[in-house]
């Protein structure tokens, strides 16, 4: 028996926003601790993680471990019949095929039941292990949503480099070429206006902006968007969901067309470390030698898959719920 | 000689709004009384009845009754040319082939000629009886338009249930189903927010949304819509035009697929009345035996006909000006 | 070296807003005199003249005069990724292949460069001469697009009739016909809702709309527009650029169908003074013999061509520069 109940129902209207363009079906999984999912995008080059903590729900009652595979699209037409200020409470008993959205208007004049029929989706479960990261940038989200989608207008990569000054989102198009610097800036009137910038090393790294794109779906829900990077990691761009939870998109770095030319040739030993626009630092870092074992074949199997890099461990999803 | 003068110019704008997608071409009849509009859609299976009181108008001259086919597309066209707070004058010459709508802005700046030509249209006034509801619920306009709109996502139909304590909407599609219940509520701090269900039975009736959807293009003229059902009758949709008349939509009930099957067997005598999704009151009600007489041919015909249903006599259009 | 300063840069924004669906390429004239540009639309119906005076810069150097060719849309798309607040700093060095334009947020924190390769293009530049008008009339210029909009939905063409009393905009089309007079009213509360006539004597020109509406882009720059027009010159709208300049749009106007056909056979003498709607004044002018020499081939080609109208002289652009 699952009996989850969120009085700012208009959070999980967010969050499938956020994520139903990337993932078609995922499994929410619901353990005593919370509500997640974890899934990649059909192209395998992005993932998305959330967790909902079930300290945040004002009812959690989760009997057992289950875990529900849902066509996240459906879901989020019916949750989009939610209003904006209901109550929503997700219903499934043990072992069942469906699982019901109940939404409560404030003045409980209208109680709608949406049921939907579950899924048998099958996925791994990945083992995101908690890195370190050489930059993290952290400004406001509809900032970077708008640089994301302006990028866009010239180019279809995005170079984010991070200095100590700043972050330069740059891109080049058959138009021309556009570059935008955010400055680090923490003495601002507002908090959630603030850029801080946390780095130990200088880092450059390429990425497509139409993922870049999509994971700004999720600016609706938190003012602040967190960025972090490594050149040996795929990028991490956060979003806080209130206080009870975060929405994660993971996404592996571009390699710039020289460099996989020189990756063709040079195999097996490779350094994929994209080169840094300005140059500096070739020589900071030690030569990373075991990076994603691309099969080069075509310009569309070009992109590096998120899993390759992610996976620590591959265990099986161990809140499977076998009914 | 006819010249309508009409103070909340953007009424008419709405009123057309309202209207032209369900009804391409439709006869204006003007009288002393009032100006009135009665028309089916092209499928006959919603009519639509408008009146707008003569004593409503700032201005209201009409020297012989006068019937006026006019193409409502093009009607709503011109009358998109008018501010929201111009004063709009409907002006024909008896015998004339045109009508003349003229704008004028509140600061008399400003002022537009817009002259239509008229169309022969045949059409057959039908007599539509004063009936009896078994239930009466009005509510907000802009909550029963939201429940038909987010309804559509999941299913074609809805079923409407009226019981003392409310009325339920429901639905069932490809993936899945909802129900959304509409609790009574008098004791609202603003009339318009209020749910008041009059009843002297339980009814339960299903109807097609994408007629429902039409009618709720109505919503932006009043605050409040009523919605009258009988199992015997079509269903009667109302949004009041101000103080000066209504609009009105009717639209037969649709029957369930496995009644639908019962009654390809065991013509000519059929109790269409839907079944209740409760069970309850079956044997509440006499058979009625004489309903609409469906020749079921292919999924298209089986619509019902709200003229079959309306009609007590058919009456040729006594205001239809024989120019 | 061009180095230009705009502190609102919100206006180059408008200003390329407007002229962007006219016009595909152009040339950008830059002297110490300003900035400006002259651009005939594909079909030489229209042509479009921008100025924007050295004096409307916080800073403006220009070394030497430079012509620098662009493609609109391309521009448009990098000035969108402009926040309205904006400082706009356009950058050219001598001889150079590209333009960068610059964005500083207000409180500098944000710093973009977008670089956007130039083009060669082929143009004359018209020397069009300053002329008297018999009839200029300035208006709100909300009202006016708004006024090109309604009438567009009725038919293809306006004919503008001004008097001493208003300006008339009147259209047919096969729906039926629409006219709207705007009366002379200089008594009004904000200055910016004037409407003002200035006439010699009363004038009746045709245009086509389709040019009319894409004018009406350049609403966002100015509350009023100025239309001038003279029975034997192409009409010009004109909206201010701040306190810097304008844009000005040329349309040559349209002859009336049986026009066309009185000129196909009375050729090379014609009258092609359109017809006064209302009568009037056909004696009150002087025949004018050398109007636009139309070869008449086909409907597409009828459209009479600014060129021909406005040309006093065809001057080689003067400020082209040869690198």
């Amino acid at each position: 028996m699952l009996e989850l109940r969120l009085v700012q129902g208009g959070l999980l209207k967010k969050v499938l926003e956020a994520i139903k363009d990337l993932v078609n079906d995922a499994n929410f999984d619901c353990s005593p601790a919370g509500f997640s999912l974890q899934a990649m995008d059909s192209s395998h080059v992005a993932l998305v993680a959330l967790l909902l903590r079930s300290e945040g729900f004002e009812h959690y009652r989760c009997d057992r471990n289950l875990s529900m595979g849902m066509n996240l699209n459906n879901m989020a037409k019916m949750l989009k019949c939610a209003g904006n200020d209901d109550i929503v409470t997700i219903k499934a008993d043990d072992g069942a095929d469906s699982v019901t959205f109940m939404f409560e208007s404030p003045t409980q004049d209208k109680i709608s039941d949406f049921e939907m029929k579950l899924m048998d989706i099958d996925s791994e479960h990945l083992g995101i292990p908690e890195a370190e990261f050489q930059a993290i940038v952290r400004m406001p989200s509809a900032e970077f949503a708008r640089i994301c989608k302006d990028l866009s207008t010239i180019g279809d990569t995005v170079v984010i480099s991070v200095t100590k000054e700043g972050v330069k989102f740059s891109t080049r198009g058959d138009i021309g070429t556009a570059s935008i610097v955010c400055r680090q800036n923490t003495t601002v009137d507002k908090p959630e206006e603030a850029t801080v910038i946390e780095m130990e090393e200088p880092v450059t790294l390429t990425f497509a902006l139409r993922y870049m794109n999509s994971f700004t779906k999720a600016t609706p829900l938190a003012s602040q968007v967190t960025i972090s990077l490594s050149s040996d990691l795929p990028g991490v761009v956060e979003y806080k969901v209130a206080e009870m939870g975060y929405i994660r998109f993971y996404l592996a770095p571009k390699l710039e067309e020289d460099e996989i030319e020189t990756q063709v040739e040079a195999r097996p030993q490779v350094d994929i470390r994209p080169k840094a626009e300005t140059k500096r630092k070739v020589e900071a870092k030690p030569k990373v030698e075991t990076k994603p074992k691309l099969e080069i074949k075509s310009e569309e199997e070009r992109e590096p898959q998120v899993e390759s890099m992610v996976v620590e461990t591959k265990v099986e999803a161990d809140l499977m719920d076998d009914e």
